[in-house]
């Protein structure tokens, strides 16, 4: 997506508040700040897709101030446990529901995870999601009928683009569903040292994802979203061998909304903030289930 | 005052802020965007204090954007009139109150105008300031009553520097107590096109000010505060046979906390900020009336 007005303030406050928040002295996180706001400064001259932007920032700064990734390294643990401590509730919700209803309840739940989003500097993300919270939600794109009918009958493979740490713990609700379709999943993370709060290895690893999926990759690069120019040979193989994308999260959608992977995405996020809701024609804080077919 | 960690996300907030809010089209707003950065970027390498920081950048990016001076137009003038309502429920609390009882609490009524502040990312300034909320604020720091025996013999030259347009309204309730004692009251703005929703001479003459005040003057600068190296002669000269300075708001204080001057300066101020409250060791949104005697 091109930046609009307000993203220039979003993205860079995002960037400096983790430095601002990290365990550095006042002088380097001083240092860091000066480097944020150089780099911002190249960064929205040289580059128009806001997820390039937002990325090409950060790991730069990150990989200079490890001190960064470990501040996101406390808050995804933080994220993976509170969500965790949810699924009790979750899994009492979903019993007795069957069919489609169980699927779109899943798709719901997962969903609702993407409010556990620290990169979006309006939006403040809940310390514990609660299964009340997550009920009260409406959708306001809802493919989910459609995207019913080409799981139902099984045999796909699936890649799942994982976004934020706490909110793979609520896809692990709806990927059980589409597994149990008869369906092959594998779990797609970013390279280590991640982008923000993203699910890296490490963190799949520390939430015992594994035995959730069919198979565990990373994209071989730590941006925010999948550049094709960007991610390894390998996952360029893995992304052509699937047959649907599930795509999570805002920044996924910014970058591949513009993209023809020539295969069908389902774009399951919650918009935080007004460019991407104008752009979904949706209001901030519901649900989007989008199916694009190719 | 130096910069704290906090600093850049604060300042490089509002000034992003207040470009995307101003009436741009997209493309330039983006623009205005840039230069913000690139301005802040050098802003924070080559200076080391706040006010100097937060003032160059957005005299830079204001003098080649005049949209953002009218931005902050339109919300001075909303400012001012909305403080206006509010002066009938003051004067009914005041009525009955004399000596030092009246002069407390238009102490109060002026610091707590203080709030009218846009200049504080993490701030939402109250668009209506009732009394109601004046009344429910207390004192952190209180030398009104070293304040009040300087003045009541009267005789005394002062030099009020304003700060927020809508604050000066609420300012003349306590200049009219110190005029009312035999004092003199010089106010003093800055220069066109002004600093933020800061009071120029264009918003004095709109809001009535002059016959409030003995005189008014700006300080040939539209900076933040009043940077010695930078006002006029002429705005110097008035602060030598100054007996008496009292200086609204933050940014006085950030920047003559470390100024000599020689003469007795009264900070009236709402810290709203962490940085600002550590250094005065008070709380967040407590009234600050200090008084330091050279």
């Amino acid at each position: 997506m091109k930046p609009h007005r307000e993203c220039p303030l979003c993205i860079v406050s995002v960037r400096l508040n983790e430095v601002a928040s990290a365990n550095l002295s006042n002088e380097d996180a001083l240092e860091a700040s000066r480097l944020v706001l150089e780099t911002s400064a190249r960064a929205f001259r040289e580059e128009n897709e806001l997820t390039r932007i937002a990325s090409r920032i950060f790991m730069t700064v990150s990989s200079k101030y490890p001190q960064v990734v470990e501040y996101y390294r406390v808050a995804k643990r933080r994220g993976i446990d509170a969500a965790k401590a949810q699924l009790p509730a979750i899994q009492s919700v979903l019993r007795g529901l069957e069919g489609f209803d169980l699927f779109k309840m899943a798709v719901k739940v997962s969903i609702a995870g993407n409010l556990l989003d620290m990169g979006v500097a309006s939006h403040k993300p809940p310390s514990d999601l609660q299964v009340a919270s997550i009920m009260g939600m409406r959708f306001s794109i809802d493919n989910t009928h459609e995207l019913y009918s080409m799981l139902k009958s099984g045999g796909l493979r699936l890649l799942w683009l994982f976004d934020n740490a706490g909110e793979a713990i609520f896809d692990t609700v709806l990927i059980n569903v589409i597994r149990g379709m008869g369906n092959k999943v594998t779990g797609v993370v970013k390279a280590e040292p991640g982008f923000q709060n993203d699910l890296t290895v490490g963190d799949a690893e520390y939430a015992g994802l594994r035995n959730q999926l069919d198979d565990l990759v990373d994209t071989g690069y730590s941006g925010s979203s999948i550049h094709l120019d960007k991610v390894s040979g390998e996952f360029l193989s893995r992304l052509k061998e699937s047959d649907l994308i599930v795509a999570k999260g805002m920044a996924h959608f910014e970058y591949l909304s513009e993209v023809n992977l020539g295969k069908p995405i389902a774009f399951l996020l919650v918009p935080k903030c007004d460019p991407v809701a104008r752009v979904l024609g949706a209001e901030r804080g519901t649900l989007i289930a989008m199916l694009r077919l190719s």
